[in-house]
């Protein structure tokens, strides 16, 4: 059997190739259980954090719908989560929107008050991708424990950043995508912690125990076990390295450019992140101009840059529709350089003072400025 | 920017490398578009052929709701699309079944008595993947067409093996998957006329036109994009290599193995797919002692082989449980060649007169044989 046959097998089918291929999806699903302290028949693999969004809230709704129909989360979740609760909104189920701080921070108290006795969900993110904050998940779980009510967590902008212990956490489902740690784009895993009642999404098949059917994406899982591992190992050492860039760009763009404002948590943050909103400019312009200089950044969220809305997490955290325009975040990865900050620091103001000068609201707000 | 960054862009990025990885992505929906004869823009990538018929059927089906709640398929379908409709059942659906003949085939005519007012999809697969029979889809369609009725079609045994045009199969959707033509696993494709009512199953995203939402399997689009270049080029010449060679395994084995009957139709049917009911053995022995030999066979669907349960369409067809048990499938590919036929014929007779003379059934059927 040559290499290149040797990952060809469908990991359901019985001769050589298949029970070669079944191992190697074995090898990764315990890759990425260890990555989250999770056993390996509690990790499902999916194709997207997004489906792991889809099926872990609709799963967990459906399979909980004898129980009650309430569910909790917040309004700066990612939009997979927010559409499948539309989606679930139109089925019945009834929403409740938790209330965030100017941080995007999210108190544990206000979801204990929230809980009513339909309540049989509750789904709030590890940390948001557009702001970076990260949320006391720990303190929640242990509510929604206290009350019998399942908790799910979307950490596909924390895994890989942050540590991520389940057991830890006290969640009872989890949304994690190889993307986070330099896997493989198009696969991820829900962990689902075992006696979770479940109604999948994708059926007909007995891959991952009938929770999500279909011949595995193979090479992608493979990709992503092994960048657990590598995770695993890295995390730690990876962090040390990038926060202090991270931190040095959150301290020094203010200063270098006004009316420049921090968004999200100061400190409760993804290592790595920084996110600001740049008055009287506008995000996209912004893109394509730091784009023409080599430095890739985004606005908003990367999943709605096709849409010409403001991101939903900027106005919940009571920014103001023309400010959240200016919205440019900045995640720096393993390979960035103490010199590509200053490289960034030293490109970024002439570009701002450019796009400002062709702005009237930036004309407006200087003739009204005292000399 | 390195070879290697070149395709680590996020597709729905505003940046240089995610607008390369946009080109890519677009490239392979046109190769993708080309083999079925499609526009590109009826193209949406999915995980596997399971998640595009569970995304067709729950998808047309929700689309329409408002105007009927009848569904017509056939009882040999891939489980996927069965158990995507007995979900459709527990939401208020009813699903009617097809008659088979002997060969698994359906009557166009069957279809037409069947359709009520309330019919609002007919699905059924282009072949069957486990007893090669090809469907008489364009005959079909045309009875769905002209009764205002969507249809869809399960192709996921038949691109790549047979050419497909959707236009002159008139069909309204049509699944297919990467394997099939020698591309990853965990990536396929369904093809939506344009114009047609559609509800997603994986929402919060603007990827596939919000059709099927989630950051992109990039590598492994790009993948069935280039195998379904190669298919276009090559499906016919492959066929002409691969048919004899099936025809003879058809010919061949029911004269060197007595009691050896070929399941599906005899001369419609896929190419290198050649497919038996052995009686008075066990399929998964089978599998296992020829396994051994270096041979890799199939006994029931790959998709069930974990299951114990007689497969669903060699019972529909007619054939008794207990001779449903020693089903095997054998699927030539482009690598097969005539000493590989003549290696499975002197290897497969003395296997399965070994197993025989472990059978109580073959035992007793010799002591009721006149000599």
């Amino acid at each position: 059997m040559s290499e290149s046959l040797k990952v060809f097998g469908n990991p359901q089918a019985i001769y050589y190739e298949g029970r070669e291929a079944r191992a190697m999806l074995e090898n990764a699903r315990k890759s990425v259980a260890d990555l989250i302290q999770a056993t390996p028949d509690e990790i499902y693999f999916t194709s997207s954090g997004t489906e792991g969004n889809n099926l872990a809230l609709k799963g967990i709704a459906l399979g909980y719908k004898d129980k009650g129909n309430h569910i909790i989360t917040s309004p700066i979740e990612h939009i997979s989560v927010l559409a499948s609760l539309a989606s679930l909104k139109k089925m019945g189920f009834v929403v409740s929107f938790l209330p965030v701080d100017k941080y995007g921070m999210i108190d544990p108290e206000a979801v204990r008050k929230m809980i009513r006795k339909e309540t049989i969900l509750i789904s709030v993110q590890h940390a948001n991708n557009e702001i970076g904050t990260i949320q006391p998940i720990a303190e929640i779980a242990k509510i929604a424990q206290e009350n019998n009510i399942a908790f799910h967590s979307d950490a596909v902008a924390s895994c890989g950043n942050l540590p991520i212990d389940v057991k830890e956490l006290g969640v009872n489902a989890l949304t994690i995508a190889a993307q986070g740690f330099y896997g493989p784009k198009g696969v991820g895993a829900l962990y689902l912690k075992r006696g979770l009642r479940f109604s999948p999404l994708i059926e007909g098949g007995n891959q991952e125990k009938g929770i999500r059917a279909g011949t595995e994406n193979l090479l992608g899982i493979i990709g992503m076990g092994k960048a657990a591992e590598i995770a695993k190992r890295e995390m730690e050492i990876r962090g040390q390295k990038i926060r202090p860039l991270s931190e040095r760009i959150i301290r020094e763009l203010p200063k270098i450019i006004e009316n420049t404002y921090l968004t999200g948590h100061p400190t409760e943050r993804l290592f790595g992140h920084s996110s600001f909103c740049i008055e009287f400019i506008e995000g996209e312009a912004l893109l394509l101009f730091l784009d023409d200089e080599g430095i890739a950044a985004a606005s908003g969220s990367a999943c709605t840059s096709r849409t010409l809305q403001a991101s939903h997490v900027l106005l919940a955290i009571g920014i103001e529709h023309a400010l959240a325009q200016g919205s440019l975040i900045f995640t720096l990865g393993k390979d960035n350089t103490e010199a590509d900050v200053d490289y960034l620091l030293e490109k970024l103001p002439p570009i701002v003072q450019r796009l400002r000068e062709m702005s009237p609201l930036y004309a407006k707000y200087l003739r009204g400025k005292p000399r």
